[in-house]
């Protein structure tokens, strides 16, 4: 073991204090009221960065929360790396069903229940925590490092790529490392190396100028309600593929790795249905089927629909209008703006005589991450997690959306690669959100181990 | 001229007063609020109907508001006639849009403007002041007549059919004539032969147990949006046309001469979809068509749609539930009942793999109105009209459901023959209400030879 990893081991008690002390500011960025809050988990974790020996600690000011930034670039001819997290919490809501108060942290079990302990007040410290017994026990970092830490993670990032865009040099590196995001499941350790982009648009159909009356009009009068529903059920097929031409144009195959890894996941089809509370489909998919509809195909999905009256009771109206909002996620190599064209396309095509279609797209979108296979960063945290862990971690895919992996492969030109110690079970949107003070120890030994071995990645 | 129709000409100023009078009471049955103004406006009608000479003048409590009953019948030998009608009004709102108070009628351009001038206080004064004109000036009447004016028909007559029930004896008779209903359009004298009955039901498609989020479940998960779309996609064909078998099962040809008003009614379709604001369908269906699907045909007529997010921008969830309302409009012949089992066994059917299916059927249901093309009553009335608008009536149906006459033939087995004054284009559901004292003169004059020749139609 080194010096460095002892010395972690040796303060483990002291890190779990000092991650306590973070998780007790109710750091909740979606919440005006909270804002004061938000400041000071801000000025904390500057001044831990400070405190640790890094230098041009900032917290630069966005058109919304600010982000936090730090470096120690001393390491000439080696590698650049910079690591990202995130210092603001999800709301604590429904509060009355926490155990312990969400903002006062409480060990039980070899867990520490707090709000932000495991997405991400606990993984982002610790590389705080690791460069800081580099730099008193050796010294220096085997790499350059360098920090940004933002407060919007959990209200949408509005201003990050604003923020990376205006500091792109003082953000310049080979690579993103990310403490944040989420192992998959606690008995099995996983890197994410791919997850789905995203695409909003809504849809409206008008048919008279206002409500009218159902009994009078109805046979004669256009109804914008079952136009949508005929419009809409063309979107898929009886299976349930997206049947819209030109909608998978470009899709690119992905790392067969993650199709080894959900063939060894022994992901549970018949669980799934159950933790979800849906009815078990005949016939029950393989978990291959599943986790491939989940992580590796696009889907079109009808997110709402309105129109009409929706109290109690009936009433006898024919409406002006009736609307649905669809977000798509993508897979590697489907463009969001071909997407839209496609689906525009087909709505045009399909919708039904005596209504009009009205089409907004909500956003530019972003395209699905995928990180390159070969890349070598990714093998070197896989061989960390797999010492760790006493097995070779499996690498998977998610099906929602991460922005940041395109963000910096677009402004910056560099990849991101997942290494958080936090796992997916661990409640971070729901009450008694914890984090296992086990992983918190596997990512200090994890990090320090990774730091030396990133020294020997060629740069760029 | 007959003296009746003399004495009822030279009082018509002063039943214009009385019926300024009996308009500024606020009867707005919808409303608690206006519930004094309800009680009032039964005081006054029963005590008109007393002054006139009508007898057993009674105000009726039911679980609403009351209904105010009145007879003569001193005509052995001659058959019964219940007249129909309504005191109670539509609420005035939006206020703002009148012209004149609601409930302070004016009159301008030879019209009455007041709420309920034309829907029903004008009509249905007019039986009530010519009896009196009958008992006055010949000491009795041609017919018997009995009296049942309610206070509920603008919130659903919710209370009549129990009313009826109990009361069956007293209000035993032999056909009605309602003095509430409308003439189609104020260039063509018309009567309302046919109405199209209801039914009313809602469903709801349940997937997971709670709402998901889209971008990890997306896929995998079974969303109830789509799966309404391609349920409610089933429900017509691709021409509109209600594809549910066993929908219409038992259809009964209408009465041919509404096929022959139809032709003769110069109806516009290009002028409809003017006025209703839609786009004008291509290619555009003839008046025939057009009124045959507004009148004769039955509807299946989605009424709302819910499910998931229907706020601003977009969210990503995929929601646990959706559903939709329908009410259908049933034609001669077809049974609510028999129609919702046509309608619940095709959902069951056609519900999409993955979801949960729930159907609620919304109360029982009307079936259609259809007076009897040879009814004789109907006969006379027509004979009346002729002769005051120098043209003989079409006979008209109407889309919207007329409940009272399924239930005068269901309590007391006799039909309902349409008889009133007031005309569709009179703004009886909106600000600036009126009634066309031309049409009360008419009215008046109208009643005054309808009761005679009722004399000579032979009972039961």
């Amino acid at each position: 073991m080194s010096t460095v990893e002892t010395q972690l081991l040796d303060r483990f008690e002291q890190h779990v204090e000092e991650l306590k002390q973070y998780c007790s500011i109710a750091s909740v960025s979606t919440d005006p009221a909270y804002a004061p809050e938000v400041q000071r988990a801000a000025r904390f974790i500057a001044d831990r960065m400070a405190r640790a020996g890094l230098e041009r600690v900032e917290i630069l000011p966005t058109d919304g929360h600010p982000a936090v930034t730090a470096e120690w670039c001393h390491a000439p001819g080696a590698p650049t790396v910079l690591v990202y997290g995130h210092y603001d919490v999800q709301p604590p809501d429904p509060v009355e069903l926490w155990s312990s108060p969400p903002f006062e942290p409480e060990i039980r079990d070899g867990r520490l229940y707090a709000r932000g302990a495991s997405d991400d007040k606990g993984p982002s410290l610790i590389p705080i925590l690791v460069a800081e017994a580099f730099l008193q026990r050796e010294g220096g970092l085997p790499v350059n490092l360098k920090f940004l830490y933002e407060g919007e993670e959990e209200c949408g990032s509005a201003h990050l790529e604003a923020l990376v865009a205006a500091e792109a040099k003082r953000l310049a590196a080979d690579v993103v490392l990310s403490a944040d995001g989420a192992m998959w499941r606690p008995d099995l350790p996983t890197v994410t190396v791919a997850s789905r982009g995203m695409l909003a648009l809504e849809l409206e159909l008008h048919g008279a100028g206002k409500d009218l009356h159902s009994g009078r009009h109805g046979g004669s009068a256009p109804n914008p309600l079952p136009a949508l529903a005929r419009l809409l059920a063309t979107l898929h097929d009886d299976a349930g593929e997206v049947a819209v031409a030109g909608f998978h144009d470009g899709i690119t195959p992905p790392d067969p790795k993650l199709i080894e890894a959900i063939q060894a996941s022994g992901f549970d089809p018949q669980g799934y249905f159950a933790t979800i509370g849906a009815p078990a489909p005949q016939p029950m998919p393989t978990a291959e089927e599943l986790l491939v509809r989940q992580w590796l195909k696009p889907t079109l999905e009808l997110n709402g629909i309105t129109g009409g009256y929706g109290g109690p009771g009936s009433k006898t109206v024919i409406p002006a209008k009736a609307g649905a909002k669809i977000t798509c996620r993508l897979v590697a190599g489907q463009d969001p703006d071909r997407v839209f064209d496609a689906i525009e396309a087909h709505l045009r095509q399909h919708v039904p005589a005596g209504v009009r279609l009205e089409i907004r797209r909500q956003g530019p979108g972003s395209p699905a991450f995928a990180l390159p296979a070969d890349q070598p960063v990714l093998a070197l945290t896989e061989g960390v997690l797999g010492e760790l862990f006493g097995q070779p971690p499996l690498r998977v895919a998610m099906g929602a959306t991460i922005p940041i992996g395109g963000v910096f492969r677009e402004i910056l030109g560099i990849e991101t690669v997942f290494f958080s110690f936090s796992t997916a079970d661990e409640d971070y949107h729901s009450p008694n959100e914890f984090f296992r003070l086990e992983r918190f120890r596997d990512g200090l030994v994890g990090w320090a181990r990774l730091l030396p071995r990133l020294a020997g990645h060629s740069r760029g």
